[in-house]
Order: structure tokens, then sequence, then C-alpha cells
């Protein structure tokens, strides 16, 4: 076609490329490759057939996109950054069983980094330069090392210290409602305590009390929002970082002492991460434990805060016990 | 007089001495001192005027009962057991300002035992042989060492190991309605849950919630009743060794998982003592903080338990956030 | 020739290349390079001269073969996957003077994965995705991470727990005649006891004793057979994972206890991987030390487990102290 | 009687008294009890009815022997030493069921000392001041604190440190054929290794291999004699003291470190104490496990020494698993 | 005689009595004790003959004072307070051969404590109820436990934390022209960083550096001044309390952090205890080592520090190496 | 241009390319790009229009030199190697505001490894195969990992352990007058005592005194010399390892416990590295800080070696506290 650009020394075979996208010195489009318009296709990049891309991609010079890839829009992969498509050790026996490797819109992937064939890779997430992806990545998430572990969330308002002695008994708010709690607190020689009167501090009434412990460190939990359960979470010993996002924001706050609590309230997404070895998460809810309150995959939950008339919840199949 | 032997190499200068009482070789009992009925009193022993002893008592020989010291009823005291009686270093200017030591009736006093000046001793407590005690001692307690501490209670039920594989998910009774509670676990490779669904696992609805951390081991923390209040106790780290005394039977456990719940009803004494230094219990109270509803003398609860018309509950004075 | 297929923007200079084999877009093969039959040579790969590649090989894009490799059959390189071949600081002068790289038959490389010059990867190992190989391989071996380290092997068996209550005192064979032997034990206030009967449990008598600690755990240790000698290990501290291999088969178990020992029979090739920092790894062996009694190459191993007549096994230069 | 003094403010009631036993003043002897010849007892002391004192014995001022005590020969008793006698909280109901506290010839114990009822101090122990005793006392240990443990042996050698870099690979004479190996040693990069050559550092053929770990610090262990059999014991990780005793001379040494070997051969008797809390024992024996082959009586061991003739070996019963 | 008094069922058989001394009921004089003035003996107390207590002393009951001792005036010893009078284990072999025990001034011992023999007691030092003391104790040291260590010292002042943020490059004047400085810190993400610039902080320059480090924690150290050495203090690891005393008034410091320096300057008596177990004590001292500069004779401190002409200083031996 | 040499199937659209550099199969040369004289470009590489190499660089096969680099004389990249140039999750808003990737002359970067935009990687430094580089490297220094961190120093003298038992109180020549000096030791139950008589062991007068701890293992320090100061160093707790290089020679040596002192004269450039967690470095220097005395750029300090005289020092602006 006439509306996107081949340079002379790359090859071309596939037409389903979109208007605007130029295609580098060496590199190879296979037949069956479909990319969006307005990409950028780097020198020595090869797209074999089972490759779908969407709009304003931009792939990096030395990638090369082997079959069972999908990216999204506006998704940029670094230099010489590589999808391993081998069958893992102890996965299926063959690559077609394999799931495809999928980066939402606008995520971006750093020079040199190698991810797993299989992983998700979340709306707007960013994976740091040679890390090596072993697990999906959430939306937003900045992930870095071998493996990869999440370090951080994109744009990410990060709170004044919530240890704030000039803060005591006052709550603050983060994005979407959800609020940090400071509890009472009394030290003496005694020992320490910390405590909340649950009709002062908190709109709900609970009814369920959980903990979660022993969560290995590179291990994100949570990473869903409630349709009706109210939450409150405190830290009781160790730490661990929550993202609390509400589908416009995002805030980032360190539980790390009794002291403070984490107020949740419901259609507020949130994932648990960075937890140290010693890390105990208490949690009140305001319901019982019921699979289908539960909002498990990022994009519903975005069309959920969005107002979506076509999200049907009670397609969501129930999950067994779950935090 | 006649109701009353003392030994002849002996010198009793009171006359306030119990029928049946034998005053034994060397022994010295000045003017001032009250002793009651059917005591011993051994060889060697001194006991001087400010001394008041109950009935049945039994003072082994070579212990010294200076002035400040208040026996009830049918307590023991070790041979060569001293009632350390100077002002301490960082005590009061002078004796008279100090309060007596007092040792409730049925304690025992170990043998070559020592006891700081003004501590108390409760009801029925032991004092192990050569402990050395620097605080007073809850009612039933059995205490050791140096420093003494908390060893254990007399004739306190120690249930089977509530972590039994066998009784997952059920209740055990204790004493004075209080029970343990087995949680629903989830254990996997992202790290463990423990949960309990309030409505089904107890009898009141939360309206305050705790944490008591940091307990230095060698205190006792609890030692009170509530008159209204039903409390849920869960260790979620560490270990921590409850009492529970319904005033007729005790029963002891030790919490050490986040597995496991103490139901607490109204009107239940308990103590929590044996802190591990990393202990976290976390507490669900049935009402918001209110010191009248404490009962912190322990004789009282028992009069309350007995239903004794003359106690006054508002006669305890607030003291303040408690635990 | 006509009996392999050159795509035609890659550009192949060598005429040894075999029957089937298709070299793909902007590859490039220099004249001195020698490829077996029914390789796939992927896009934008270069193989320089001094490179040797077995029969059905995969090389995916982006693959840069570099002067001193060799492959052997049906070896995978993943996409992007690098033959680092810059002379080692600590190394010596010249690339000269520098062994090639060895990837023996079927091993397979991850996509993003980078190997130092000179290491060996055995028969079968696999080297995980972005995996950086610092130091050779062993034959089976599953390695991953920054330095890469074993993390299992391929199609061991993994025997039920070892710890199993109800396998108390009994011995649990593995394969080649190695087999676990529950030590007596006997575990009481005063410690714990853990002791082996050697008549009983062990078919020979011992003449060394010897103990391996302080190993770091990067560290792989063992990777030999015995000729004629016996050994039997106990794990004191720590744990550590052997892998027992009798050419045939694999088993991989964990030793995290001193209840637990490990009897090894002559001719099983063991290795001892995943040390923990504190681990203490007693050995009784049936022999003085003896270098003539260690086969060393893996490959050798599989030769006299077969029987093969032209191994000589006086050929192996002795090598000092050695576990 | 004329053949001993009594002090004119003493009261003796006794008949049985030895020939030139002292008697001070305000001391108190009951009709019952019964005392050794040219024995002090010195002022303030009060002997009760059921107490057993032999020759040569000297009870310090201010000590009270109360019923169920029986002291040997040359037994000193410091100033206000106590023998407690109530019933401990979880023993038996009467002080009838306990045993006597017993105290072994030459024992002597420290003024202020607390010794809880039904113990025995062995032959020769020396019991610190101020220690609260609360499990028995081997002959000739050394103890101190509340509660008490072992702290060295009476006239036990200490060798020079065996970690003296000028003893390498030799061995070091102890007492009764025991001796001290140091064993060869090789420390690299991947870990450090110690092997002994059993052949030549030993003079028996392992037939027995066992370890004793997580001995709580307060423990002694061993505390026996082999008939027939020899040991060598490794220390592993953390530390151990080790008692060494022909019936003569004791030896004393502590274990380490791995490159350090205790060979012990039959008739010596052996004690393990002061283990560290990571202490782990390694021992190989020459005999498969024997209960005939124990002397666990150090009185039956000091008979075998001399060679008496009436030990009979056969009458001591079988206990099962040993160490 | 007539000028002090005898309870009529006492024993006094000395004559070297002071005026107004009172002696109670069974409590026995042997002849050779000498006693001072306006003294109180209390009930079953023995004196034997060598014995030499000051004026105004209080002995109470039940203490037994054996041969060997001495109090000064105005001690005080505690109801059944023990003096050991053995010959120690690892001791001279009779008692003759150990010098007796000492008690300063003011001194005052806890009701059932006990005393090693051979130690001293410092002037105005207390002992706490129930303590094993098995060293010497400073002047005005407060200890407690078995065995006893340093709690702290009578009448210390305690300055506000050093740590305090409103006081940076601050000195802080202590007593006797000692001092804390503060030293300039800068912590960053690349570590923290605590320099002194010596000619600015320090009088002196500085010839001499060490390092105390491995103290046990039971152990005081220092307990000397200097002629004309100063020294200057820093805590790298861990802690320890230093008491800085100039004859007249006493504080008490916590060195905690690297970030804080004492300036001690000549003739000011330290001491150093309750080391942590990594605690790591470095010194800049003004000149050599030199043994004739240490005072370690507190009683020599005093009257230097008076200006007394009698105290020769050329008197003290010199130790060896020393800190 | 005719003076190089551009293989026919690759692109090169600049004409700044030097004499004897030849550009292989599949490369790409942007028009803007600048090339130095005798270098090598291997195939597959792309360079784009805002890249600066200089002489004799070796860029090895399928490296990707996007815009933003500049690399010295006699730098290689390896094969695959990755220059990162995305912008930062946390960094400016557009890739112009971000500096140029410098790589200084004889640089080497292993193949597969990693880059960070913007960062500085000095002179003759090692990047080790398939590390990612995310802060500048030192000149000299060998770096490994994902993170990168330093390893080690190019041909860095490593002196035989400091530790050896026969070099007591011996100073030990590095390089650059630099030396160790062994301090004097005293160890004695209690505690351990490490000492340096500065006047025999320094030929300087201390006149300042600092401490460096809590360094995080990843950061190197230092990395300066001094005009005019002499430095004394020694590790009181932990571990660290020290560069020293006079410019011509480097010498490396771990420094790990408190008897071991090293001293600096000025002029000598240092770096520290590998920190332990709980390393503590305490020094001694001659003269107080003085921010004109520190030489801060390694390419400064060598022209001071060298006597260049147009050097001008007090061109360095003062920076605060430094070490």
């Amino acid at each position: 076609m006439s509306d996107f650009v081949v340079h002379p020394s790359a090859i071309c075979e596939s037409t389903q490329v979109g208007r605007g996208t130029r295609i580098s010195a060496f590199a190879h489009v296979l037949p069956g490759a479909c990319i969006g318009a307005d990409c950028t296709i780097g020198d020595h990049v090869l797209i074999e057939n089972d490759v779908v891309i969407g709009d304003r991609a931009t792939i990096r010079p030395g990638a090369q996109l082997l079959d069972g890839i999908r990216l999204g829009d506006d998704v940029v992969v670094g230099p010489n950054a590589t999808f391993a498509n081998g069958v893992p050790a102890n996965g299926p026996k063959t690559l077609g069983e394999l799931p495809p490797t999928l980066v939402a819109d606008h995520a971006s992937i750093g020079g040199g980094a190698t991810l797993d064939r299989g992983i998700t890779v979340g709306r707007n997430a960013r994976i740091g330069a040679g890390a090596v992806v072993t697990t999906s990545v959430p939306a937003n998430a900045i992930v870095h090392g071998n493996p990869a572990v999440i370090k951080g969330y994109v744009d990410a308002i990060r709170p004044q210290s919530p240890l704030s002695p000039t803060v005591t008994g006052e709550a603050m708010d983060l994005v979407g409602g959800a609020r940090l709690v400071h509890l009472t607190r009394a030290d003496d020689l005694r020992g320490s305590l910390a405590a909340s009167e649950l009709t002062r501090d908190l709109p709900f009434v609970p009814k369920r009390f959980f903990v979660v412990y022993r969560v290995p460190s590179a291990e994100a939990r949570g990473e869903h929002a409630h349709r009706a359960c109210h939450q409150f979470l405190i830290c009781l010993a160790g730490s661990v970082v929550v993202l609390v996002d509400d589908g416009t924001e995002r805030a980032q706050v360190v539980l790390d002492n009794p002291g403070i609590g984490l107020y949740m309230p419901p259609m507020v997404w949130s994932t648990q991460y960075a937890h140290s070895p010693d890390a105990i998460l208490a949690v009140l809810a305001s319901d019982p434990y019921d699979s289908n309150d539960y909002v498990r995959e990022y994009d519903e939950f975005l069309s959920l805060r969005r107002g979506d008339a076509t999200t049907d919840a009670s397609a969501t199949p129930p999950t067994g016990a779950a935090s």
C-alpha cells in the first residue's frame, strides 16, 4: 500500500499495516503480521506471522517479535528487548498450548528486557531496562530486576510520611474515598497498645476478620476491587506497600506500624506488594466472604468506574477462598 | 496465756496470739505483733511489732518478719525466706512512706525466696524457692527466678494442643464460657490467610479493635475482667500465654499462631503473660473503651461472681487508657 | 548447494551447511562456519567462521554466534541470546587462550540469556530466559537468574517428603541403588538425638569422615561419581539439595535435618546445590581419599554405566584434595 | 553424752550425735536427728528429726535442716543455705511422697544457696553461693546461678587452646587415654572441608554414627562411661564443653569448630554441658548401641576403675535409646 | 560495760563494743569481734571473732557475720543477708589466703543478698535484695540480679537524651569538665558519616588510639581516673553506659551511636558498664600508655580531688596493659 | 570516502567515518553519526545520528547505538549490548533533558549488558556480560549483576591475607606509600583491646577523626585523593574492601577486623566498596576538613601524578562535608 513507508533494505510481506507506519532498514515483516497505524518499526526488527500490534507502537531496533505476541496501542518496546518463546521446563509440551504474550495499551518495555512466554503486561506498566519478567505485571506497575519485582506505580501519589507526629488521631484522604486513619496509641514500659474505636473511625460494621502473612516478598496480593465490601487494613508487623487506585488517580502508602489503618471503600482497586518477610496484615471487612463481590480484572474495574452499561458482574466466575 | 504454746527458749512479748498457735525454739515475737490461731512459728523466727498474721499460717525456721508485713490465712513462709525492708534506691525517703507488704490467703513463699518491700502477693499464689520477687504477683500465679516471672497458674486446666489437625474449624470450650475458635485457613505459595466470619464465630458485633505489642517478657498484662464487654483475641506473631479464670476454675492456653482465636465473654478474669519478644495480640471488642466496665481487683471479681450484694461497681475509679 | 535454503536477503558464504537447513532473512554465515542438517537459522543471525553447529539446531532471530562456539545436535538458542566473547578481567591475555564455549546435545538457551566465554552447557540442560551464565552448567540442570544458579533438574523424580512421620526408621529407594535412610531419633527435653547403626544401615565400613560447610549458595559441589567408594551424607545444619543420577533416571532430594541420611553407592552421579548459608554436610566414605576413584566427566560416567570398553579410568589425572 | 560438746545456749534433744561434734549457740537438734562424728553445727542452726548427717560435716550458722535431708561425710553447708521443703506446685500432694534431698560426701553448698526438695548433689560437687538448685548436680560439678547451671568441674585440667596455630595436625593427650585430634582442613572459595582419615587418626573402626543437637544450654548430657565402646566426637556447629574423667583426673575441653575431634576410649567418664544454642555434636562409635555397655552411676564407675570385685555390670537395667 | 545494751537472751563475749550499740535477742558476738558505736545488731545475728564493724551500722535479723568481714560506718546489712565464706573452687587452698570482704562506709546490702568471699563493696553502693554479688562493686553503684550487675549509680545526673535533634554540633557539659560532643554528621543514601574536628572539639592532641570490644555485658570496665591523660570516647556499635564522677557529682550517659563523643579530662573517674553484646568503644588518648598515670583506687581519687598532701602517686604499682 | 570499508549489504549514510574503519554486513550508519579511525562495526549494528565514537572502537554484532551515546577511544561494546534510551519513570519528561551516555577510553561493555540512559562509564572500566548498569561506573572498576555492583578493579594487586599469623605487629607496603599496619592487641576475659601507638605507627599527628557507617553494600565511597592529608583507616566492625591507586598501580585490601589499620599518604586515590551491612570504618586524618584538599576527578588525579603544569587545583569548587 502506499500509505505506509518501508525502507528499501527492509522486507515487508504483510499488507495489514496501518497508515503512517514506518518500517526501517533490515526489518522483516512476515505476511501474517498485523500492524496498526503510525507505528515505528526499527532497524533489524523481525515481526513474525502470529503477531498483532496496535496503533502508535514503537518497536526499537533489534527487538524480535516472534509468533504469539499481542501489543496494544502506544506500546514501546526497547532496543534488543526479547520475547522468549520457548516452552518452559515445567510447562505444556508444545507452544500451541501456551497463551500469547499480551502487552496492554501504553505499556513500555525497557531496552534489553526479557519477557517469559505467556505473561501479561498491564495497561501503562513499565518494564525496566534489563528486567527479566517471569510473572504478569499489573496495570501501572513499574518493575525491575532479575526476576523482576514491583518497585512502584506510575504517577502514584505518595503522601507525606503517615508517621508525622503532628497528625495524631487524624485521617488523611487518599484517592477514591480511601483514607489513612491514625489509631489511638499508648506506649509505656509495659508495652504498646494501638486501638481503633470502630464506630468512630469506620463507616461500616465489621462482619469478617482475616489476616494475611508469610507472603513471599516477590508476590503482589490483592489486585482487585470490591463491589460492595468495605475494608480496614492494619499492618501489625513488618511492612507492606499498598497501592490504592480509583481508576483515575493512584496513591501509594507504606504501612509499617500498628498505629495506622487504611480504610478502603468499595470500588477502589488495591494491590499490596513489597511485603517484608515478617509482614502481617490484619483486615476487618464489612461483609462475609462472597466471591461475586470481587472485581478481579482491572479493565472491568475501569468500565464499572466509568459506568459502562455492558459490564455484567455476574459473569465473574467464583474462585474460592480469596483475599 | 494458756491457749497458745511457747517453747521455753522462745520469747513471746505479744498477747495477741491466737488459740492453738505454737512458737518454737529461739523464736522472738515483739509486743505489737498480732498472730492468728493455729499458726506454727518456727525456730529462729523474728516477728516484729508492725506485723499481722492470719490463722493457720506456717512460718518456717529462719524467716524474719520485720515491721510492715501483713500475712493472710493459711499462708506458708519457707525457711530463711526474706522480706527485704530497706528503702529502695529510687523510692521514698523513709520507710513510713512505703506501703506494707501483703501476702493474701493461701499464698506460699518458697524457702530462700526474697520479696521487695511493698509488693502484694495474690491469693493462692506460689513463690518458688530462691525466687527474688520485685513486682506484685497475681492471684494463683506461680513465679520463679531472679527477678521472678510468672511460669504458670495453680491448678490451671491446660487443654490438649489447640493445633491438633483433627480439630479444624471447631471451637473448644474452656471455662466460664470462654472458648478457642479455629479460624479458616488457606496456605499456598503466595502466602497464608486466616479468616473469621464474625457473625458465625462470635456472639457480638465488634465496635473496637486494638493491638497489644512490644510487651516485655517479664510483664503480665490484662489482669482484669469486663462487666459487659466481650472480646476476641488473636495472636498474630510470636506467642503469649493467656490465663482464663471464671472464679472457680482456671484454664491456660498458649496462643502462638494466627489460626486460633480466643473468645472471652464478660465476667471472666484473664491475664496474659510470657509474651515472646515479637508477640502481637489483636483484640476485637464488643464495646468502645469504658473504664467503668473494668473489674481490676480480683477479690471484687470473685465477689461479683458469687453475687455478693455489697460490691459497688461504681466505686471503681476510672483509670484512663487501658487494656 | 542445492540442498539447503538461503533467503534472498541473507548471505551465506559457507559451503559446509547440511541438507534441509534453512537460513532466514538478513542472516549472515561466514565462510568458515560449519552447520549441520535440518537446522533453522533465524533472521538477523550472524554465524562467524570458528563456529560449529550440529544437526537439527534452532538459532532464533537476533542471536549472534561469534568465533569460538560449538553447538551439539538439537540445540535451541533463543532470540537475542548472547555468547559473550570478550577476554574476562582475570583471564588470559588473548582470546586464543580461551577454550571455546560448548553447548551439548539437546540443551536449550532461553531468549535474552547471556553466556560467558569458555563455559560448557551439559547435555539436555536448560538455560532460563534472561539468565546470565557465568559457570558451566551440568547435564540436565535448569538454571535461572543473574548470576544463574541451579533451580532443578529436567525430569528429576522428587520423592514424597522424606519427613513423613509414617516412614520412621525406613529406607526409601531412589535411583541406582541410592536410598534415603531415616535415622533413629530420640527427642526429649534434654535435646534431640539422631543415630545410625552403620552396620545395619550401610553396606560399607566407613574409612573416611569429612564435612563440607560454608558453601556459597550459588555453588554446586559434588558433580562426580565414585568408581568404588560408597558414601553416606547427612545434612547437620541448614539444607542442601542433592541430585542423584544413575545415567538413566534422576532423583532430587532435599536434605534439611539430621534425622535423614543419603546412601550413595559407587557409580551414581551426584550433585549438591542450593546450600543454605549455614549448611553443614557430613559424609562417611568407605575408602580413604583416592583421586583415581573419581569419575569427573559426565560423559565418561555415561560410558561407564553403558559398559563401554573404551573408557580408560587411569587416564583421569589426579587433582588433589577433593569432595 | 560426754563425747560431744553443746553450747549452753543450744538445745540438743538427740542422743545420736558422734564423738567430737560441737553444737554452737542457739542451735537446736531435735530428738530424731542423727549426726556423725567431728561435725561442727553453727549458731542458729535447726536440725529436725528426719535428718541424717555424716562425719566431719560443717553446718554453718543460720542453715536450717528440715525433715527429709541426708548429708554425707565431709559435707559443708554454707551460712543461711536453705533446703526448701514445700511440696512443688506440680508435684505430689504430700511431702511423704517426695524422696529426701541427698548431698553426697565431700560436696559443699555455698552460703545463701537454695536447694529444691528431692534433688541429689553428687560427690565432691560445689554449689555456688546464692545458687538456686532445681535439678540434681553431678559429681565434681560446679554450679552457679538461678536456676543453677554447670560452670565447670572441680580440679579439671584445661588444656591450652586447641586452636593454637602451632599445633596443626597433631593430637593432644588429655586423661585416661582420651585425646584431641586436629583434623585435616581445606578452605577455598567454594567452602571449607575438614577431614579425618579414620585409619590414621583413630584406634577403632566406627560402627555407629550419631548426632546430638538442640540441647538447651542448661542441660548436661552424656554423664556415663562405656565398658568397651570407643567414641570420636566432633562439634560441627556452635560449641560444647566436654568433661573427661578417668576416675583420678579430669580434663575439660571446649569443642567449637569442625577442625577438632575428641577421641574417648572405653572406661572414661564423660559429661557434655554448656551447649551453645546451635551446637551440633557428631559422634563416631566403635560399637552398635548396647545398653549393657553403659556405666551410668558414677560410683559404680569409680569401683570399676579401682577393680572392685563386687560390681556386677549385669545388674544395670537396660534403659532404651541413649547417648 | 554499761554503755551498750545486750538483750538478756543474747550472748556478747566481746568487750570491744561501742557506746550506744544495741544487741538484740538471740544474737551472739564472739570475743574477738570489734563493733563501733550506735550500732543495731538484730535478732539471730552471729558476729564471729575476725569481724570489724564501724559506727552506726545496722545488722538486720538473721544476718550471719563470719570471720573475715570488715564493715565501715553507716553500713546497713539486710535481713538474712549472707556473707559466703567458703574457699572458691578456683581460689587458694585455705581461707587464710583470702582477703577479707570489705563493705565501705554508707553502703547497704539488701535483704537475702549473698556476697562472695573477698569482694569489696564501694562507698555508698547499694546491693539489691536477693542479689548474688560475685565481683567487687564500685562506689555509688546500684547492683541487682544473679549474678549481680550494675543497674545504675546513686544520685547520678542523667542528662536529657543526647540525641535531641535540637542540639546539633553542640557540646553538653556533664561534671568535672567532662562533656558530650555532638559530632558533625552527614547522612545520605550512600550511608552516614560522623566526624570530629579534633582541634576544634578536643583540648588535646591524640597520641594513642584504642578500641574496646567483645566485653561481656556483666563486666564493668574503666573504673579509674587518669592523672594527666585526656580521653575521647565514641561508641561505634552497640551501646554502653558511662558513669562520669568528679568526686562530688556523678553523671551517667548512654553512648549508643557514632554521632556522639564523650570527652574526659584528667582526674575524672569513669566506669563503663552495661555493654551490649556488639558494643565497640573507640578511644583517643592524649598520651601513650603509662601505668603510673592511672589512679585505680577510688579512695585515692577522692583524696587527690580534695588535694590531700599525703597521697603518694608513685606508690601505685604498675599493672601492665590496661584500659 | 575511499579510506573506510563498507560491506555491500551495509548502509552507511554518514561521511564522518575515520580511515581504516570497517562496517560489516547489514549494519546501518545514519547520516549524523561520527565514527573514528580503525573501528570495527559488526553485523546488524545500528548507529543513529546523535552518536560519536572514538578511534579503534569495536562494536560487536547486534549492538544498537541509538541517539545520545558518546564512546571514547579503544572502547569495546559486546554483542547484543543495549543502551536503553527511554525516559526513566521518575526522570525528566523528554529525552532532550537527559545527558548523553558516556563511555570513556579503554572501557569495555560485556555481551548482553544493558546500560541505563545518561550514566558514565569510567576509563578502563569493565562491564560484565549480562550486567544491568543503573549508576555510573568508576575508572578501572569491574562490575557485574542486576543491578550491577563493583566486584573488583582491573589489575589490582591483592596482598596475601593481612591476617597471616606470621606477620604480627608488622607493616606491609602496598602502592604509592600506602601500607597495612598490624595493631597491638590484648584479648582477655574482660574483652579485647586493639591499640596503635600513633607516634610509632604513623608519620603524622592526627587532627581529625571520623567514622563512616551504614553504607549500603551496593555503594562505593571515597573515590578521591587528598592533596596533603594523610589518613589511617580501621574497620571496627563488618568488612569493607579498599582500593588504593597511585596512578600507576592499584592494590585492593579487605579490612575486616579492628587489629589492622590502613595508612594512606597524600596523593593516593582510594575507593571503598563492598561494605558488609554492619561495616564501621574509623578514620584518623592529619588535617581538618578542607574541601580544597580533595581531588575528586580521576583524570585530574592522573594529571597531578604526572606533574602536568596545566592543572589548577584552586579551580575545584568546594562541596561541603565529604569523605
